[in-house]
Formats: structure tokens, sequence, C-alpha cells
């Protein structure tokens, strides 16, 4: 144990004497009634439900209800449990019957083919845990961060989670249409009101793209694009189509609303970068973070997570002084690529205020920018892809606000 | 795509004509109300729910409902959700109070202490995914498979389930404490109606137990123990004793009624295996088992399960031929010590009987032996640590049945 827990303890009450009389003072005063050893338990259940005291629950997006953010604070380890998972839809969740459901195939191939969703299964299937991020994540405080203090990791960053994705590989089924070589690109397009649809290079297909029917061990979830959905590893969540019916191999992009008046990134002086798919290396701080008050000095675990579209997060770098001195967290093994990674920091905390900040890097070499370098090549219009360094500032009193300010 | 899937793709009916004639014919033909392109989807919620077309489902391990079993053959990738994680209790589910719960560390210790469960999670932490294991899986069929032909992959080994777990390493409050040199064994203790408890040899703790409170990324479910639970990697689930209250240290082990009249391994000539905690490699095949029912011959995926309490699984052989050819199925990465591996195997199936076999190898060499084996060394009698290799057999029609014969 380090010393900064030793530290901790020796100054909280001990308990005195004998062990005999410890175990008498934990061990009784409860009545029957309240001691759960004086009552048999319940029963087991065929489906089993959270701990009565346990409420983690996302929060929504708008006042739409078109989306709603993953409950950061609350989570543990990487894995994001599926109905907590972020959801973002334009037109709704669809109810889709699975035996109604089929995915077309078409456009520049040898022989367009349609499929069934136990035609897909059939195929060997690939499975993979991986991150999945709006491109929009952590808008609320890239313009005003003032205005923003009191928000919790789910109120400003909710809009990323991590499922073990399973499904077939797209190649496997490019392969058997027989996609040719003039297809540069495909249109993936939703089953759901918006009919939700977006471009994707034909590179991705043969890379690491799937067409996912499990999460987490279990069919995907309603929100998550059941009973299938085009998954695309580190690529922004709304290309990643939801409730896909139909693939259209061209030679060129298709420019749908989506990428066109949407998820395109606008520059200063007029421009906008488009198709910008990859999401950047970033991290957040998840504890201490708002509404965590500290209740005193000493040691405290910094936690959060960090991730990367272009592969694995080799480092992340912790200050606790603004940014003026860095020191290396510790991660979660495995580390995967294109996922949450935990990491984790021993802190000593000696009661005056500290600003606390992350900085991800990933196996490219790419690490995350001040808000200030950001702002510099983007300007103040953009709208996706922050990946900036995030601050947490811890007051004297122990009380945690976003941003650098005290 | 491999040869043997084109095969079946050609023999099913393809769609005729030009792309746009498929995209008509698979596109409409839904009245407006089943279209869900054509009405408003549900909207965000704070906690999602499965698709109403999904029901997975544990079973339960016995008319008196102490425990169920995890539906393996319905689930994915390796996680298993955390409401079909399959459970056993001796008392029932107790319903812990957060704020009335303590862990005491006593006996053999410099200093014994007490531990609220904000105090547990204030410690460094440590995640893992990782399997849990009930020593008796698999007892339906070790002395009667011919009795259990029609049982699911489920009713037969569904007392395993994996997740990622957090919590406090076990080493930490140990050094806390100050175990003693004396000191071998501790006892775990329960905080439910059966107040189970178990011995343990201290290296356990020092190697990588942890007193566990997160799982799958939120806390830990009621019947696995909430708040808290002792998780000893590798070793059978009694071990792993849940809601834990209590732990003792002492020169001795403790002689409890779970290790001594339960939780032994009873051998031929009245002698017994006592302690014996860690499971050994194993694997199961989850598709095709029974009640499925293969459509029609052509290429199938083999999926399965192999998993081991010594570490990491090094390969698992397959074989369709009732165990007198194997061949290497492919792993899915990446493969984590102590933890679920999902294999996948593709394979021709032409249409005759065959049976299929799974045999897992962990890097320590240790592999599955045959059930005749097994008894040569363990006889009829015993009751846990059932490890043998484990068949399916694919009748003339499709069906798949438990065993060797058709």
């Amino acid at each position: 144990m380090t010393k900064a827990s030793k530290r901790r303890l020796s100054r909280r009450a001990l308990l005195a004497g004998t062990a005999s009389a410890v175990s008498a003072g934990v061990l009784s005063g409860q009545d029957n009634a309240s001691d759960p050893t004086k009552v048999q338990g319940e029963l087991a259940t065929e489906v089993g439900e959270r701990s009565r005291h346990e409420t983690p629950k996302r929060s929504y997006f708008s006042s739409a209800r078109s989306g709603s953010n993953t409950p950061l604070q609350d989570l543990e380890g990487t894995i994001t449990p599926s109905d907590l998972h972020f959801e973002r839809h334009h037109g709704g969740i669809p109810d889709i019957d699975p035996d109604n459901y089929s995915l077309l195939i078409h456009g520049m191939v040898k022989q367009p083919r349609v499929y069934t969703l136990p035609e897909l299964k059939r195929f060997p299937a690939r499975a993979m845990t991986r991150f999945l991020e709006c491109s929009g994540n952590g808008f609320r405080t890239y313009r005003n961060p003032e205005a923003n203090r009191e928000k919790t990791p789910q109120d400003i960053e909710g809009l990323t989670s991590t499922s073990e994705w399973v499904g077939v590989p797209l190649k496997t089924l490019f392969e058997e249409v027989g996609v040719l070589p003039e297809a540069k690109w495909f249109l993936a397009e939703a089953m759901d009101a918006a009919v939700m649809t977006r471009s994707i290079p034909v590179e991705k297909a043969w890379d690491d793209a799937i067409i996912a029917y499990g999460q987490n061990g279990e069919a995907i979830r309603p929100e998550q694009g059941y009973p299938a959905r085009l998954f695309l590893p580190g690529f922004e969540g709304s290309s990643n189509v939801k409730w896909i019916r139909r693939i259209e191999l061209a030679a060129e992009p298709f420019m749908s609303r989506e990428e066109t008046s949407k998820y395109t990134d606008p520059l200063p002086g007029g421009k906008a970068r488009m198709f910008s798919f990859v999401m950047d290396a970033k991290s957040v701080i998840t504890y201490p973070a708002y509404p965590v008050k500290l209740p005193d000095q000493g040691f405290w675990e910094i936690k959060g997570l960090a991730w990367s579209g272009r592969g694995k997060i080799v480092r992340v770098d912790i200050s606790t002084d603004g940014g003026r001195s860095w020191e290396k967290a510790e991660l979660q093994n495995p580390v995967l690529p294109k996922c949450h990674t935990r990491f984790r920091f021993g802190w000593e905390w000696d009661g005056r205020p500290a600003t606390l900040m992350s900085r991800a890097t990933d196996e490219t070499g790419q690490t995350q920018p001040t808000l200030e370098a950001l702002k510099q090549v983007r300007g103040e219009g953009t709208i996706y892809h922050y990946n900036h360094i995030r601050a947490w500032t811890v007051r004297g009193d122990g009380s945690v606000v976003f941003g650098e300010k005290a």
C-alpha cells in the first residue's frame, strides 16, 4: 500500500481493542428484520435487476429526446452496460421485426444480393470491443466553458460508450457480391423514419467494418440498431448507420444531407472539412468531477477514460497543476485499439485548489491539443470533433467544477 | 469469402434483374403502419430495454430456485450481460443497504480494521475480465449422459459466465492490516442467510484476489454479491464469497461446512480431494447444439467458449468425427487469462451424421481428458470439477443432441 493511503487511514477513527471486540461491534447491533443473515433472501430470477440502491440513468441529449448521454461518472472499468449506452437518432428508434429485416447490397457490384438476418449470422463472425463516439461530443464546453462549470462528465462528454460488438465483416459480404474496382464509396441507408444515409469509403469495408448484430454478449439493443447496424471502428458515430437496410456501391460519395449540411467541420474563412470520419485521441477525467465534493485531503485516485479512432492509447498524462507539469497515469490492461481505455492516477491532495487535466496520446503519436490550439485551426464555428484537453478544478472546500478556474 | 459459403449462397434463390428491381422488391411491399421508415420512432429513454423480439432468460438451477443458469446458446462474444450471469446462493439473495455495509478484517493481523464501502472504493482499483464457474457445472451429464440428450448448453453448462470485475486488491487491504507471517489461511464470510464461509490460502490474496464492487461497468448485481464480494480469478465459484462482511486470518483452514461436507471431490476408495480450488481447462460448443436443427448442408460455423482457471487458453481443437481427427479453431482476440475465450471453426456439413467435440488446452499445457479418463481417476461419485470433453451429435436430419450417439 502506498504511503499516501497509509497516512489517510491513520487519520481515521480506528477500532480499538481486540479482534473479538471489533467483531462484536460490526456484526451485531441490527435487529433481525434488517439483518440479512436472519432472513431468507430472494430467490433466483430469469432476468436480474440492479440493486434498488443503484439507479444509474442516461440523461436526455435534448428536450426532443433525440438521444441520451451515458452516465460516465457512475461507471467502472471499460464496458458500458448496454442499457446505458449513449443513443442518438434522427427519427426515433424504429420497431423492427427481425423476420421482416433484410439487407440489400447493390450498385457497382457483379451480383446484387439481399441477406436476411439468419443469412448474415451464418457467415463467420468477428467480435471486437470498441468505443463509439458522437462527433459532436463535448459541444457544450467548446464555445462557452464558463457557462458549464456545474456539469457532470455525463452532461459534457456522455456521447461515448464501449461495447463488445459482434457481426459479419463487411469484407465478406463485399466479396460475395463482387464489388467492382471502380466502386470507391458506398451508401449506408437506415430503416428508420429519417432514412439516415451516409457515404463511406470502400477501404473501410476491406479494413475492419462489420455488420453488427451482437452487443455485450446479446442481441444489439433497439437504440443501437436492432437487428443490425453498420459498425466502423474509430469512425464518428453517425457514420455507423443503425438499422441498416441498404448498401449501394458507387464511384463517388452520395453527398447526402448528413454529410453536407451536417457532419462537416466548418473552418475559418468559410471552408469546411468534409468526411472527417476518424475520431481523434481524447480523454476525460470521470473522477473527481462535478458534483463530487472530496471530504478530506490525502490520497484520491483520479480516474477516467481515454480513446482514439486511430488505434491504441499508449499513454495518458495527468496534470494536477493546470498543465504546468505532467505525470503518467496507469492504463488498465488489456489496452485495445479504438476502445475506451481506463486510466488511474494516485493523487495526494494537499487541500489547496488544484486544476486536474488529462492528455491522451495514441500509437500514431497523436495527442490532445489545448483548447486555444484547436480553436486556432478550427475557429469558433466548428461543431464536431472536439478533442482538446479538458480541466476540472478542485476548490479548497473539496468541491469540483468544470474548467480551469476555481 | 470461403468456397464453402460461396457454394451455400449459390444454392439459394438469388435475385434476378437489375439493381433497381432488387431495390424496389426489398424496399416496398409494406403498408405504412408496418414500415418503420413511415412512422416516427420511439424517443430516447433513461434506461434501455431489449427488443421485444429478444427474450434471453436464465433457467432455474433447481426447483428451490437456489440458482440459475446462463443461456450460453443465446450469447455472442465473451461478455455475459450482468442480468444473465449465472447465480447460485445457499440462503437466497440478501437485500443489503450499502450504508449499512462494512468489511471486517481481523485474526492474525497487526491491526484489525473495518472498511465501509466508500473506504474500499477510495483505494486504487484493479479491473479484470474473468470467468466465474460453479465447481458443479456439468453435473447433469457426468453420470448419465444418455438421459440428457435433449438438453441445451444452458441446461448442461450454464453455471459459467464472464464479466469485467472491478475492485480493490485484497493485497492492499492485507498490507494495511499487517497480516502476520504465521497466517496461512483466511476465512471469508458472507452477510447472507447461509452465512456462507470458505477458507482460502493467503497466497491467493498476494496474487490476484480482489474485493469486487464493479461488474461490467456498473455496481455489482445483488445476486453477484452487492455491494461487494470476494473475487478469486480462476477459483471455483463458491470460494468467491459474495456479500462479504468478514475476513479472519489464521494459521489453518477453518474446515467449514462448505469445504468439508460440500465442495470436496470424493475419490474411489473413500478418500476425497479437498480445497480443489482451481477450475480446470474446459470448453463447450454452444452452436450447433440442442435444440438447433440445421436447415441444410454446407457451411456452418461451430462456435463455443473455452476457459481455464490456470491462465490463458492457447488452443481449442475441434473434431467433427467423434474424436478421430482434430483441427484448430480460431480464437477471438484478445485472449485473456482465466477468461471465457470465444472459439470459431468453419465447418462444411455434408449432411451425414457427425459428432462434434471441442478440446481446450491452456498455457500450462493442461488439456481436457475424455470422460472415461476422468472417471478412471475420480470414480462415479465425484460431484465437482467436470472438465472432460463433451460431444454434440448432428443427425442426418440436421437435429442436434447431446452426446456421442446419433
